[in-house]
């Protein structure tokens, strides 16, 4: 027990200096801190440090000289995302639930997981698109794309973003392999190492991974039912002059909430007067009920980026994504792309434009949201049983943000799931601040499955 | 014509600050050169600075503070590719040659282009694997894939891999969207803003775009017709210290010349003995007629990182490509990833598979082959014809590095061949010395329409 706290130890102090080296404060060639002075700053005993110094030198993260201490080696090691920012729990890592997710086993249930079940998604318009594809004489088959992309999806992209009320001329339009790949490229043209990035706290924890991938800083600002708190966000404006907002306006993840038209409203008045550009990303319009507003609809894409995708509705396996912005910013952002990944997922932008344009599509979208509303009644219903209670009901998507009774860790709970094949989304996952350890994201379309509630009422009762 | 002197010197100079600020040497509120002490640097009049400065703060780059000169603005202006690095002639930028190429209309020349025209890509055999997709009961056309990709795919490129003499089991390989986002995910994990990077030189433009994108030092090797110039290569690695190297080890890009095994092994020692990393970017691979001695081969995945994708002969429009690397890098690549793409590609990847397993594909290859000597051999007669010379004759790939006539400059007959609708590449693009001005990349299997031939002579003979 002793050999085991003290192994903790050691490693608490690898980490930090880990830390140190990631975060630039240790430069290579710079002198680690003396065992000495080291020690006492951790609460650690001198031997502690010793070992951890030794296990660094020998993997190479710093080197004895004679005589004269420990350095950081020559070269900085390479960019580990676990070892940028505050060192978090394994189980709330932002990286963990998608992990987890993707690498579940195809008879693990998932209810903590992102996206529909592969049963819910449109496969016969999949089928059906490719095989007009594999027919069409003109098809795009094998050939780069143009730098924008597809136009001919371009201008429906353009047509369906109007219906928002989002004014987006084709030129302004570039398609992007993935939604996630549009927030990537545009992270790349605005910030710089060290810039400050809000998110939503709680938000989805990708934007916290991919963040830290481009070294900025990120602070949070609280989520409340209609967007985010504007006395805070104000606040945050005032003492860290951020760069980038990234947030959801149609069902926020994890929470489901839409921002109200007053809030949309203040919240652009408070980016503009302090600078500050926004990211909106949109990737679950398809599956709202009631249109909430679009920041980039108040905004005329001015400091407003719009970025959306259909892997959550259409598929994920042939994903096509677009960034819709200002037009001197797109020119740039196509360099960026061009140079970082080149022209290509042309098919899968012909894919996406048939089946957009496939009367199938808006009537699949129709019972999807239908469906959808039921699976949210039974699995309140459930999760009530077990003494869970939503934050708020949302009014569509795929997800329920719910309490654990009083008491509860989620972290805990989802790794005794994960043991016995079911992922679950702890909150803190989502929180920057650490502040939703309480809370649960649920997918109410992967939560139909009657084992994972027995699973989780015997890893909530351990 | 003074006036029009006058302009460029004003461009120079705000260049000069653009290149400053974006280099970072003057940061977000930092105070701008004095006009005196600017103009006496750059040598020029003071009112061209003025001029120079009032554009730029006309353009919000700089502000004027009322009686102490001016300033930074308070952020720096977001990431232009085009501003990073030496300003370098519009016709030679490194992104000229993508863009016009892609970006071209479907009735356009172009010699210069980086991939095969449609007709010579294996329409049928993905149309058949597209059929094929549609019909298979347990395709995956809806779902993410697992974090590394496609397993049935990996396990099919470890053995082709194992061919060249890499041994890399599946868990060894990532897949990725394309070779493009390949190197650019492996320079986001290896490189910190500022690090130096060696490529050849010549080598393909957009190692520099993307090297500009990470912030990189990118400096330059000369390449020979068996590899890099060994006794510069060292001098390199003892001057600057650089973090990695990119190459290609098949068909070199631009030049078609490959890698022999001396400089293969004597290159690696040196790389080993200074703490390089290298990227093999082996895209070119299936053009081979007899193998280059592979660097990851030679290596076994230690400081190599082997590249591959099928953009090239299979499609661009469904892409898919891979890294190969050293266990411990995979893993933290994975995350990477996951972070800034999540996972997909996975129809891509399923297409991809099935036409690498259709017998047809190695009669299309060994057909392509043959193909390309025949159309290598008519370029180069034609191309002779007009003056040029090889500087190396490949014995395959579709590219020929050719020198112009004596005192001919490639970039104003590039220009002059555009107006006219063909696209070239001038060799310049290719060099980060801009010491081949007196070159141009010919893809031969783009150079069989004799019309081209009648512009490049009308270019260059004007």
């Amino acid at each position: 027990m002793a050999f085991e706290g003290e192994g903790t130890r050691v490693e608490q102090v690898m980490a930090a200096i880990r830390q140190r080296i990631a975060g630039r404060a240790l430069q290579p060639g710079a002198k680690a801190p003396s065992i000495r002075a080291f020690a006492a700053a951790m609460g650690v005993s001198k031997s502690t440090v010793v070992e951890a110094y030794d296990r660094l030198t020998a993997e190479g993260v710093i080197q004895a000289r004679r005589g004269s201490g420990f350095y950081v080696a020559g070269r900085a090691p390479p960019l580990a995302l676990a070892d940028i920012g505050p060192r978090l729990d394994r189980s709330i890592d932002p990286l963990w639930v998608s992990r987890q997710s993707l690498e579940a086993r195809p008879d693990a249930l998932m209810p903590g997981c992102g996206w529909l079940p592969t049963d819910w998604m449109p496969q016969d318009a999949v089928r059906r698109a490719l095989r007009g594809l594999a027919r069409a004489a003109h098809a795009n088959l094998t050939d780069y794309s143009p730098p924008l992309g597809s136009p001919a999806l371009r201008q429906l992209l353009s047509r369906r973003l109007a219906e928002h009320g989002v004014e987006a001329p084709p030129g302004q339009i570039m398609l992007t392999e993935s939604g996630t790949q549009a927030i990537d490229l545009v992270c790349r043209f605005l910030l710089e190492p060290g810039d400050t990035v809000i998110v939503d706290d709680p938000c989805y924890f990708n934007f916290h991974a991919m963040l830290r991938a481009h070294r900025a800083k990120v602070i949070g600002a609280p989520w409340t039912p209609c967007g985010p708190d504007l006395e805070v966000f104000e606040q945050r404006l005032i003492e860290h002059s951020p760069r980038l907002y990234i947030t959801n306006s149609g069902p926020q993840n994890p929470t489901g909430a839409q921002l109200s038209p007053v809030v949309a409203h203040r919240m652009l008045k408070l980016a503009e007067r302090h600078g500050v550009a926004i990211i909106e990303d949109d990737i679950y319009a398809d599956l709202e009920i009631e249109p909430a507003p679009r920041l980039a609809a108040f905004d005329g894409l001015d400091r407003v980026v719009h970025i959306g995708s259909f892997s959550k509705t259409l598929s994920a396996a042939a994903r096509c994504g677009f960034i819709a912005a200002r037009g001197g910013w797109i020119e740039d952002l196509v360099d960026l792309k061009v140079a970082t990944s080149f022209g290509g997922g042309q098919l899968a932008a012909e894919l996406t434009r048939a089946i957009l344009t496939d009367s199938g599509y808006r009537r699949y979208l129709a019972s999807l949201r239908e469906r959808l509303a039921r699976a949210r009644g039974e699995a309140l219903r459930r999760l009530r049983a077990l003494g869970f209670e939503p934050w708020l009901t949302p009014q569509a998507g795929m997800f329920l943000w719910m309490a654990l009774p009083p008491g509860l860790d989620a972290a805990p709970v989802a790794q005794r799931a994960l043991a016995e094949g079911v992922v679950l989304a702890p909150g803190d996952a989502f929180s920057l601040s650490q502040s939703a350890r309480g809370y649960m994201r649920f997918n109410v379309a992967q939560c139909a499955d009657g084992r994972a509630y027995d699973v989780l009422e015997r890893a909530m009762a351990l």
